[in-house]
């Protein structure tokens, strides 16, 4: 692996985990109904960071094709995270927002 | 779902078939070193199509996103693929050339 | 692919939309707050189907062990969806009902 | 997420990167047809061990039951890859030995 890569693969993780976390704690606020969009993208944005994370590792030749998709589907879950106070979402916006860029990196 | 969803759903699910088909025969035939791009690309193709199935039954709004990215995917797939006689590589070049045109009337 | 694969290949392919339609349905309702539970159980039962079928189609040596967890899995989503009224959940617990079955007959 | 969980996923990760590295460099290898059942469980194992550690951070209910399956594959991914020299399949063994403990603790 690529030590731009190294970088890039721990920034992926540290956004799944992120996705993750912010998609279990909006099930779990009192007002769901406000959150379903952050919920949707949670799950889109940690589905695609981890295939590109995983085709990083294995020197895929469709990681700059993943990844600029990956960069889209994290600026638009950062979009939305961003617009609620709890702070799981910020935590999540701002993981997103990194992720974008290190995807950036990879186009 | 939208009925073209439900079109372009057939066509993805049987890409993931066509490609782990592929994967698994090409692992199996005597010559493997000639296989190895094969096998890489019917694993990314697989997975950024069954990400993309998911996301189309889901109404995710990152249809268009991923369908760009397994539009690629498929295009390289079927391109390695074409190059070798094979049944399971002829067939799977036909999956995925099917399998891009679907994504292209998602993007 | 066995023949008796093919047939449960089918059945796991419908569950997986039947998740992913029941998931993207939960999170239109107005009471999301009843349907988190279900929320939560058609992402992990849609993942695991979708590996199981992707495993199965590749012959891999592990489609015993992955139907095992698949058929808890849909077990437990069925449970929690034969709760709802919904169409999408009565629909959803159908096919994970069936699934079960499926998986039952790979162990 | 609980402690034991952050402990445990760093393991998973770790393990998702040595199974896809390996996968990597047994395609790269001269006698690729010696290596093909370790290509195949590096893929099942990289797949079962990301699905698991997605679960374990959004703390889904299904944890006891994918970690039952996910220990059995890194069991048999680190049995195959022990049979080979290369350093990668080494690494790979003890990552994948390593997981199925983590594994047992979340049984």
């Amino acid at each position: 692996m690529h030590e731009a890569h190294q970088e890039a693969l721990a920034t992926l993780e540290a956004c799944i985990v992120a996705c993750n976390t912010c998609f279990d704690a909006c099930l779990n606020e009192s007002h769901v109904t406000h959150m379903t969009d952050c919920i949707r993208l949670d799950r889109d944005c940690a589905d695609i960071c981890s295939l590109l994370s995983q085709a990083i590792v294995r020197n895929s030749p469709n990681i700059a094709v993943l990844a600029t998709a990956c960069k889209e589907i994290c600026l638009a879950c950062a979009e939305e995270c961003s617009k609620h106070d709890h702070d799981h979402c910020q935590k999540c916006a701002a993981a997103c927002e990194a992720c974008a860029k290190a995807c950036d990196s990879l186009v």
